[in-house]
């Protein structure tokens, strides 16, 4: 099942979007509204809108999101570094979450923007210390996310916290999908349709099961929050006017157009 | 005026807190319960309780925490590094937020945790782009803080995200103070009375001002986000049973225990 946050006249809901894959939704098909929030049992509100009168938000407006870096050992090469033994853990603030559509913002501060496709987990319930073989249970699903960066602030600053945290900086959506198995699917990254990254998530380092199991020791983690598994190689400047799109087997396509 | 969090009863609320200085509040002394949040006009409920009735929490539970690295030159010497040019910014999750009174956890990952006082500004309004001279507008105020730490984690990680992110390593209190110059306050740390960092605030190698101003051109900042100062020369290990105090000069004391 597919969950979105939408926007309707002046209401912001969630609702459940048809289709599968990583096909759009039909123009003309219907968004089911949600009642209230999707963690925990779903119950639909009755209220059914056209797709084409809906507008898609971030899926989620998560407390935390909690990025991975070097989990692919392509990248991590690519970067000049090593696979970390342990997951290397940094923080994006939620002031940077946008959803698919809304623009990139390239910030005066940089001269090099990067892309970097990403798997997202989607934390379903309050959790701490989940063993990995339960970590199905507090996942409510997956998202397409791009975890922008400020290449040469990344370089310069030592910690990530700017590079990474700029407003606009993790487009994250179209919706997240609750029926998929997240260890081995294509992703890919494509800037003006021109495939810049393309892999597939079973070549993770630190696969799905063990980042949540992982980070839940670290923090607890609450409905909502966001896990951004890394990305593959290819990464690569942004520039005004590009069109940015995060595809995800099995989940759907991201587009973001970048802004200066 | 000192603004807190405080429970009673099985209610939480914003309250304004009797006293000024570093010293605490007469306990036969009362609090005013604030009507709703306190970002904005503040308006008294007209409920007052006895200071022994009420417990404080974090006087503010924050969106995002940013804090800054290598800030004191002592400190950054202490750490073999350099004062980073521009403010070296990394973020702490809110679910590590504590308030006076409540434990540091030491985690099993970690064989040595420290202590770091800081100077914390709490942002009292929506904003980003503040003009340093325009600082004092969107401040509601200043805490103590403690930006714990698990130094074996912090040199081997790379990324701060989980040396500086366990649950419980951010406490935060015991209030906020409204009415005060941040520019030279008397900062100290203690554990079990022994003091073991002391300086003052005129030591920011990027003062108060400039971290607003900067910070809020990466990234907005809402009501209640929470920037960590940096922290002066002194850091040292905690262990169980410590009882470790932050205390600045016109605020007050944020005390917390440290268990296994």
């Amino acid at each position: 099942m597919r969950i979105a946050r939408v926007s309707y006249q002046s209401e912001v809901a969630f609702a459940v979007v048809p289709g599968s894959g990583t096909e759009d939704p039909d123009p003309e098909a219907s968004v089911e509204v949600i009642a209230g929030h999707p963690f925990g049992e779903i119950e639909l509100s009755g209220l059914v809108l056209p797709m084409s009168e809906v507008r898609l938000l971030a899926p989620v407006l998560p407390s935390k999101v909690i990025a991975v870096g070097r989990n692919y050992a392509a990248h991590a090469a690519e970067m000049g570094g090593e696979v970390p033994a342990e997951p290397m853990i940094f923080l994006k603030p939620s002031t940077s979450v946008i959803g698919p559509e809304a623009p990139i913002r390239l910030p005066a501060a940089s001269s090099q923007v990067e892309h970097e496709a990403e798997l997202a987990v989607v934390i379903g319930r309050l959790c701490s210390d989940v063993p990995r073989e339960r970590v199905g249970e507090v996942v409510l699903g997956y998202a397409c996310a791009n975890d922008v960066t400020a290449r040469d602030l990344q370089r310069t600053d030592g910690q990530w916290g700017r590079a990474k945290g700029f407003d606009t900086f993790c487009p994250l959506g179209p919706w997240i999908e609750t029926d998929l198995e997240p260890g081995d699917l294509a992703i890919e990254c494509t800037v003006d349709q021109e495939v810049r990254q393309s892999s597939r998530t079973s070549l993770l380092v630190h696969d799905v099961p063990h980042l949540v199991s992982w980070v839940s020791a670290v923090m607890t983690l609450l409905p909502g929050d966001v896990i951004l598994t890394g990305t593959p190689a290819g990464v690569g400047p942004l520039a005004e006017d590009d069109v940015v799109t995060v595809t995800i087997e099995g989940i759907g396509s991201l587009t973001n157009e970048v802004i200066a």
